[in-house]
C-alpha cells in the first residue's frame, strides 16, 4: 500500500511504517542465495541457473490457492498469523503430490480496507511457513477494494512455484491393487469445510465455547489449527521407500481427492482402481466429532466435506509399509488399493 | 469448482459442464511444448529444461497483481472478458520492465457466488491475452466465499512467471541526465484509478452516458478499455536501440512509478536523478479529460491517480530517439532525465 492510501484511511503512519519494516525483515529472512531483488522492485527475481543446477530435466510445478472462508474464522478470533501459514502449507502440499520441492511463493491479500497490523500478522505467518519450507517469499500484492469485500472480511490467496526432476515426478503409473495407503495426520480442518463448519458453530454453539471433547480448547482455536505441511515427512519417506503417489486431502475430502492419483495410471493401463479406507485405523481429531455431532452429519457427507484427520495419503508397495512406518512413526496404514472404482469407507 | 458446488448453488449442470469444456479448450490453446499437464492435475507442470534452454544465466521474474475495482465496472456493464485480458497484460508489463518475457500464468477468481458464464468469460479473456503473449495459462483457482464478498462483486488476481537472461535485466544503472523518455500510449485507465473514476461517474454521470467528448462511446465502455500489453513494442525497441529502463505506469501514476527506475542507479552511483515530462507531447485519451472535468481535478492529483495516457515509459539514450521512433511509430518523446529529484510536469 502507498503511504497516501494509509493516510487517506486515517491510519497512524508511524505504526504503518513500523509494520512495513517488520514485514520487510520477515520477508528478507526467507531469501536464500537465489533471490536477486528485495521488496520494492517491480517483480521478484530468482536465479534459475543457481536454483536448478543439479536437478536433472527440471520441471517447474506451480499452483495457486486460497484459504477459503477460514479468513472469516480468523477475523472472528482476531488472529491473523495462522491463516498465513495455512496458505503456504496448503500450496507446499499441493505441489508435493507431484513430487516438487518449493522454490518461491507470492501472496495476495485483499479487503475493503486493510489494517496494517492485520497485514503484518498475515505476512508474518506467510514468511514463517516459507522459511520452514525453504521457500523464498518473492513478492506479493495487497489491495484495498471497498464495495467488493464485506466490511471486516478479507481474502488471502497465494501462488507457489517448485521444482522436480522429471523422473522423480508423482504420481507413478505402476499403482496396483494391494498397494498400501498410509495417512499422515491432519492438524484439524486445514483449509476446507469452513462454510459448513461455520454454519454449524454459528447455529448451534459459539467460537469461544470450550466443549469437554476439545479438552479445554475453544472451538475457534480448534478451527484455526494450522494446515500442516508434509514436506519434511514426505521427503523422509521418499528417501526410504519407493513412494508411488500422494493425495493431499483438500476440498471434496478423501472421496474426491484420492481417485485423482490413479486417473493417469487408469488412462495409461486401462486398469480400474479403487480404494478401501478402514475405519478406526487412524485418530479422528475431536473437532470433527464435535462438528458431526452438532450437525448430525452422515459419514459419507463428512468424508466429502472434511479431511476427517487424513491430511496426506501416501501410497507405497505393501512390502514397504514396515520401513515407511519406521521412518515416520506418526504415519498409519489406513487402507489399500483395490481393483474397482471409487473410495469405500469400511470396517 | 466441484460439480456439487454448482448443484448446491442451483446452477444448470449442463450449462456449467459446457462452460467448463469451453474454458478447458481456451486454456489448452495457450499451451506450448513446455507444458506437461493439462487442467485437473494437482499443479501445472512446465518443462524448465526445454523453456530455459538457450537463455544464458536465466533469471525467473515473478509478479502477482489484481485488477482492483475495475471488476465493479465490469459487473456494472455485465462484460467480463476484458478484465481477464487486463489482468494478464498488467502482469506481462510488470515483468517486462525487468526485461523478462512471459513463461506461464495462473489466475484466481473469487466471489460470494460464481456464475459459470462469468467465469468462462473471464478465463476466456485471460487465455486470449496469454496466447497473445506466448504465455501458458498453467493453472488457476476459483473460490466461492459467501460473507467475504459483496453480492455481485468479484475479485480477480493473477501471478506471472517469466524469464530474462541475467545480462539483459532492466533497469540498467547507466541512466544519465539527458536520456530521452519515450511513451507508449495507454488504451485508457488500464487498471488504476477506478475507485476515484467510479465515484466521479456515479456522482456526476452514469456508465451508459455517451458524452460528446467520447465520440459516441459510453463512459462504461471507455472505462473498460483493455490494459494494453507492450510486449511486442518493447521487444521491437530492444532489438533496435539500447533500452536503458522501462516504467509501467500503474497505481501512483507517472509521479510514483518513474522514480522507481533510477532508484538502483542512484544507490549505486550516488547521482541524483529526476525527470521532466513536457505537456502536449502526447495525446491524452478523452476519458481523462472527461474525468478531470467531472471532478474538477487538479493536474498534480490527476498525474498521481491516473496514467493520463502514458502507458509505458521507455528510457533510451538521446541519440537513439530517431531509431526508436522509426521502429515504433506510435511512440512519442515526452521528456528527458535531469539532474535533480522527482518528476516535474512542465511546458
Amino acid at each position: 500500500m502507498e503511504e497516501s492510501t494509509y493516510r487517506a484511511a486515517g491510519v497512524d503512519i508511524a505504526a504503518a511504517t513500523r509494520a512495513k519494516e517488520l514485514m520487510a525483515a520477515a520477508v528478507r529472512a526467507t531469501h536464500g542465495p537465489a533471490v536477486l531483488a528485495g521488496m520494492g522492485a517491480f517483480g521478484g527475481c530468482f536465479d534459475a541457473g543457481l536454483a536448478l543446477a543439479g536437478v536433472e530435466s527440471p520441471i517447474l510445478v506451480a499452483s495457486t490457492d486460497g484459504v477459503g472462508t477460514k479468513t472469516l474464522v480468523a477475523a472472528a478470533m482476531q488472529r491473523y498469523d495462522t491463516v498465513g501459514q495455512d496458505l503456504v502449507n496448503h500450496c507446499v502440499n499441493d505441489i508435493l503430490v507431484q513430487g516438487a520441492q518449493p522454490l518461491f511463493f507470492l501472496d495476495y491479500i485483499a479487503a475493503a480496507q486493510l489494517d496494517p497490523a492485520m497485514v503484518t500478522a498475515v505476512v508474518g505467518g506467510v514468511a514463517q511457513a516459507c522459511r520452514a519450507a525453504g521457500c523464498a517469499l518473492l513478492g506479493g500484492e495487497t489491495a484495498e477494494m471497498p464495495n467488493v469485500y464485506a466490511p471486516g472480511a478479507f481474502d488471502l490467496a497465494g501462488t507457489i512455484v517448485g521444482v522436480v526432476a522429471r523422473e522423480q515426478m508423482l504420481p507413478r503409473t505402476d499403482l496396483a491393487p494391494g498397494d498400501a495407503i498410509l495417512a499422515l495426520p491432519a492438524g484439524g480442518l486445514h483449509t476446507n469445510g469452513y462454510s459448513l463448519a461455520r454454519r454449524l458453530v454459528e447455529q448451534h454453539s459459539a467460537y469461544d465455547a470450550c466443549p469437554a471433547e476439545l479438552g479445554g480448547a475453544s472451538i475457534g482455536a480448534a478451527l484455526l489449527a494450522v494446515h500442516r505441511s508434509y514436506l519434511e515427512e514426505v521427503t523422509r519417506l521418499r528417501a526410504t521407500v519407493p513412494v508411488k503417489a500422494l493425495a493431499h486431502i483438500t476440498g471434496g475430502g478423501v472421496l474426491d481427492n484420492l481417485p485423482r492419483v490413479w486417473a493417469a495410471a487408469t488412462e495409461q493401463t486401462g486398469r480400474r482402481l479403487g480404494a478401501v479406507i478402514r475405519r478406526g485405523t487412524w485418530e479422528v481429531p475431536p473437532i470433527f466429532d464435535l462438528l458431526l455431532r452438532l450437525g448430525n452429519i452422515p459419514e459419507q457427507e463428512a468424508f466429502h466435506a472434511f479431511n476427517m484427520g487424513l491430511g496426506m495419503l501416501v501410497i507405497v508397495p505393501a512390502d514397504a509399509v514396515a520401513a515407511a512406518l519406521a521412518a515416520v512413526p506418526e504415519a498409519r496404514q489406513v487402507g489399500c488399493l483395490i481393483e474397482g472404482e471409487g473410495v469405500q469407507i469400511a470396517d
